[in-house]
């Protein structure tokens, strides 16, 4: 599709064939959101509009034995109450074994029924005048408890002799693995060739364990929702979200209202990184303005979007891995114990299988990758969710092994590496690939061939890898009397200025100047199905929704110039903005020509094209790291940083450099700093920014990019996911750049001076 | 189409083949529009949003000599001012020929430049913090006139000898007909027959004149806007407008955007009737908050509406008949002069051109109508513009030489009626229609069979025509997984229902229950161009898109069925809800359940349907009115009224009763009290509800109304539009009715005590 970008691997010069890819326009809504202007839910208001606040569970793990809000409702100024019982009906509260645990889990994470969960489990809500007020009613809200022991670590967790979080669980999940319990909720099982001969046929042998604790995405906009029925009893929800049409199914169910009743404006997120694909407000902000007959607001506080949120899954993960003296990797097998918080997921130790070991052709291996509850908040999508905890180990007992047997780590990476056909363990063969070329292009880069040494100083080189994502996009699109093209997306725009790149893309199909297309999100009333902004899927299924309405907007006008010409509409083609007729080389019409004509040739030309493409390209990204440990104190300062990627084909250049800078920053983060820290009881001890401690930009040093362009086939203009492989490499090199400096190998996270400390045997 | 429909004209039953239409459901958004909790622009409050008022002309007619906002800016709180200079770029204030006369005046409607027109013409405008400071900031805005003679009557303004409104005006517009001059900028001239033959065949001619004053649509609402800029250039609009599409193309021309960067978010608008097409805040709360840097909200006062929007043309009307002794026809001839106001317009005099007669066959006739400019404020139009004052006369007419034949004047209009196949003056043949339909309806009602006598009263009847409007609509139609549909229309609901009606018109091509489809009004960038909610059309227009929509949403359907049955497309068909295949009569598959599989056999489906229908059906309505006069005080009183009208095919009987109620209710306010008054100079007199006398719920009776059906070809259901035709009759209709009631006929608007006292000659 794009062969000359194939052979340009040079980033940000529009490479030939393209008159708008590859180039660097400012951002339609940068200066907006970079002013705080851009339309954020927080600044809707609404006449009446009411305050919603929810109480929470002071206890990681307890039976409700009661609730009262009357003396709260009574409060003057409190208009609504809610508890669980709203979201049942009276048929279901009568009978409850009606209700199946799955959607009874779906509605405890709501609000609260019998059981608690973890510190921060809603259990009920109030509606007030005014914020503050409603902070007081919820005092008054009466919850009796029967504190249970809290069962917060996975490997007790899993084992046969826990206590079940949820007593009805071994009734609705899988079989419980040998010599696991209840609290298992899901098992993925991933094997190719034969383990057992392949390490047998290695020269070594290692098997490293590795703890992960769980992070929080850490966006800056708390959680926000706006609620506001109307007299047929449908409601709009405003909503920070990635996914509007998530929230619209996840509202419609818990209300009990059609699908089309409910209509989610998502406003612009400030920040998200997989934070938003859930909601938590939105029904319960519905609930209470469905009581109180009036609007209701609901914004988290900071210390309830640690607590009660989704954060990422904390995990254990135990990898064994086999070479031969060659350098050739005989066998792998990985056991994965993947936390799924408060409630059963499939999800977390699924995607952590998917990316074991991915960028690596392994000919025999085998993955035992588990779900397990535990009493802390439900997990859910971090940035390439998984994929750092799993790249973390795989990627530093790959250097170890490699050291081991004295090999070069990027010799035995490239040897081992994954190339199009290669299979995966337990997936599909890969169709085109750009692992070596990315590998290949870090060590061609001054950073890596310039020598780094010095006392405590070491440099980390570490390789990431993430699927992407397809998954359904619709797109809108109108030319106007001027040729000016209106595009609607399904898609939200996260910050990462998805606006521009589906911009681009339309410009570049419909050869118009970019200033031309302006992009709007729509809501979920205007605009198709379109699945969240999440697994760097947007850029490429949104894009591709896009092309496609360009492409029929195309052919429109192309009948609309046959109409003028009065030729036949088979006989028109175009090409570089401008309409051609094969009956007369003399006749051209404009994109702007034919568009000024649309209303006087016919009806108006307003398209639409739903894809749910399947060619998405996964990417690889190698990042290299030059620190220097303070022996004292255990600090570390990151001296250089050069993260390399694949991104298939560059839409805009400065963009994606921007998402690798800020997905190194937060994987340099989880590297150093940052990580949940629970009591004995369950209770999250660090719930502000000044104690959950993420890198400022003075913890940082100048990120330096390196943009590599493998097309993906599967996408017209080659384009990857680009927004998570980068998060995925820095806690592997940091932990291999910290090996070359002090001879130590961490093997949990974050490796915070006092680790390191530890791990030198300073203090204990 | 609808045979069995044409053959039950009974109202409000569904007929045989429908399952929807016919019915009489409550309307999605009615308790909400009732209860004043309908999104209304009044309600948008923006973080730091600015408040905007107008400097408005004193002086009917003025030249402006120079205007200096200076210290009105200085004022602390005052954060923009705004003139014509702000509409002009710098080389068009340098070389002021280069603006075109029409670029000029439109722009001039907004802030006049060197002129002022009419007593309210928008000067400058100010924004401040809030709307009281930016009353007083009007204050210190000076600005020094040269004050002219207004030209206020329509005969004065069109005569050779009179000073032009706008000295450009010959450049720009159609040589002056002989004996009138510049200000009249629009001719209409229909012919058909030999007209002088046809009065010579006559056995009696009259021609009588009339006169109607201007009057205003009285829409509760004040005009309201709010502007809000981004930051790249892009504006966004809330407007309570009919026509988004179209305060989207006056706002880009005006502040020189591509279309695509002007968002207008049309929003509930409370009462249109024509008066919101056009828009007159909006641009200029554009302008203020691109220069002050925030948003800016504006609303007009009561009498900012009066003085200063677009209310109907006044006229006068001269109009010549001739007739055999048998009743027929031979020959008419119109002679009409349409007020334009301020501003050139070729459509009110055009409109009347259409309209008059317009019911009956006319062998032989002549119109000449004319537009001509006066120092008023620009005409607009207002429910069957022109139809209303043309029927005034032409039924007066009908209604007197059917008297002097002495015929009985229902029997005249049967024999002259048009049907399908009559040509109108000048125009096409007419296609099926119900003239004779519902003059025979009339006829059989008990009100018209049961006798009306006794001193000072009469009964009066009327016919009137409106021919409706086509004009593109688009509609957007999505399925959701539970089987609801979710609508997108551009069309706005102006509180006339047409969500119902459109969502109505959907259930019955999808044949799944009303309550399953959620209809939603788009804004300008989410959906397809889209005209006013204006001429009747939305019903039948966007009625027909959403049909469309809702057919390509069945195929596409039906294509999934085929996958999921495994077999061709073609072998699909769906009826009654369910799809079948004729591979297989067992396979069904209900709507519901194709609904569900939607996202798991491909890509969304949303569809898309923009339409520019050709097929429009005129309608008529018969009016027929009991009322008594008080001798001595003349004031009218109605006593009884029936409205009977061919609606095609009731979609939602109770919605056309009440659209008839309340165009009834308007057309007795024109007859018995509406109407501007200005003195001498120019000046409205009657600026508040208090002066200008609409008619209460205290003032009418109850209106019987009945509903003929005769299909209108041109629409797949049979729609034909509603709104307008209830309107025209009743002025003509009471005024035929003062004639039994005292022997008096009226030629002038309003019908006030005062003017019939004085046409009795009791006072002078």
């Amino acid at each position: 599709m794009n062969k000359k970008a194939d052979q340009d691997p040079a980033a940000g010069t529009p490479t030939a064939p393209y008159k708008v890819i590859g180039s660097r326009p400012m951002a339609q809504d940068a200066v907006d959101k970079a002013r705080g202007r851009a339309d954020c839910a927080t600044n809707v208001k609404l006449p009446g509009m009411l305050h919603g606040r929810i109480l929470r569970s002071p206890h990681a793990h307890a039976r409700v034995l009661s609730m009262d809000t009357s003396r709260a409702e009574a409060l003057p100024g409190v208009l609504a109450a809610a508890t669980w019982k709203d979201l049942w009906t009276a048929d279901e509260l009568a009978s409850p074994e009606k209700v199946s645990p799955d959607r009874k889990h779906f509605r405890d994470t709501y609000l609260a029924s019998d059981k608690v969960l973890y510190c921060g489990h809603p259990v009920a809500a109030v509606a007030a005048t005014d914020p503050w007020l409603a902070e007081e009613a919820l005092k008054l809200i009466e919850v009796r408890y029967e504190v249970l022991r809290p069962i917060l670590d996975p490997h007790l967790a899993a084992g046969e002799a826990s206590p079940f979080l949820h007593e009805e669980a071994g009734a609705n999940v899988l079989e419980s693995p040998p010599g696991m319990g209840g609290n298992v909720t899901g098992r993925t099982e991933r094997i190719k060739g034969d383990p057992e001969k392949g390490f047998a046929e290695a020269d070594i042998v290692i098997e490293r364990e590795f703890r992960v604790p769980t992070v929080h995405q850490g966006y800056l906009e708390p959680q926000v929702a706006v609620a506001s029925w109307t007299s047929d009893r449908s409601v709009k929800l405003w909503s920070a979200t990635q996914g509007a049409f998530y929230v619209r199914r996840d509202a419609a169910e818990l209300l009990r209202l059609a699908v089309a009743k409910v209509k989610v404006i998502p406003m612009e997120p400030g920040g998200a990184f997989g934070g938003r694909n859930n909601s938590f407000l939105e029904p319960v902000a519905a609930l209470l303005a469905r009581k109180a007959g009036r609007p209701v607001r609901m914004i988290m506080t900071r210390a309830e979007v640690f607590e009660a949120t989704c954060p990422s899954s904390g995990c254990f993960m135990r990898l064994k891995m086999g070479a031969t003296r060659e350098g050739k990797i005989t066998a792998a097998a990985a056991y994965l114990l993947f936390e799924s918080g408060a409630y059963p997921s499939m999800t977390w130790a699924s995607r952590a299988a998917d990316c074991m070991l991915a960028p690596y052709d392994i000919p025999n291996g085998r993955i035992d990758a588990y779900d397990v509850l535990v009493n802390k908040p439900k997990s859910g999508a971090y940035r390439a969710p998984s994929a750092t905890q799993v790249t973390f180990a795989y990627e530093s007992v790959i250097d170890e092994i490699s050291g081991l047997i004295g090999m070069d780590p990027m010799a035995f990476r490239l040897k081992n590496a994954a190339r199009e056909g290669t299979l995966r363990i337990g997936g599909a063969a890969y169709p085109r690939v750009g692992f070596v070329e990315t590998m290949q292009a870090a060590m061609e880069t001054e950073h890596y061939k310039t020598p780094f040494e010095g006392p405590f100083r070491g440099r980390g080189v570490a390789c990431g890898w993430w699927p992407n994502n397809g998954l359904p996009s619709t797109c809108s699109m109108g030319v106007n009397p001027d040729g000016s093209v209106n595009l609607t997306m399904g898609s939200v725009d996260l910050g990462s200025n998805a606006r521009t790149a589906v911009a681009m893309q339309t410009a570049e199909a419909l050869s118009i100047p970019l200033g031309d297309v302006h992009v709007h999100v729509g809501d979920t009333d205007t605009i198709g199905y379109t699945a969240t902004s999440g697994g760097s899927r947007t850029t490429f299924s949104t894009g591709i929704a896009a092309i496609e309405a360009a492409r029929e907007l195309l052919r429109r006008m192309g009948e609309r110039a046959a109409l003028i010409w009065k030729v036949d509409s088979s006989t028109v083609s175009h090409a570089e903005g401008v309409f051609t007729t094969s009956t007369d080389p003399a006749k051209r019409l404009t994109f702007k020509a034919v568009a000024a004509k649309v209303l006087t040739t016919g009806s108006p030309l307003f398209v639409t094209a739903s894809v749910d493409p399947k060619g998405v390209g996964s990417a690889m990204a190698t990042h290299i790291v030059d620190l220097e440990v303070d022996p004292e104190t255990g600090k570390v300062t990151i001296l250089r940083y050069t993260a390399i990627q694949d991104v298939g084909k560059a839409i805009h250049p400065v963009h994606i450099e921007g998402q690798i800078h800020g997905a190194v920053g937060q994987g340099i983060g989880r590297a150093l700093s940052e990580g949940y820290q629970f009591d004995d009881q369950g209770k999250l001890l660090n719930r502000t920014f000044l104690d959950y401690r993420m890198p400022t930009m003075a913890d940082l040093p100048l990120i330096e990019t390196v943009l590599v362009e493998v097309p993906n086939p599967g996408h017209p203009y080659g384009v990857r996911g680009v927004a998570e492989p980068p998060v995925t490499p820095p806690p592997a090199a940091i932990a291999i750049a910290l090996h070359r400096a002090l001879g130590i190998r961490m093997n949990e996270l974050p490796m915070s001076p006092e680790a390191i400390l530890r791990k030198m045997g300073i203090i204990q």
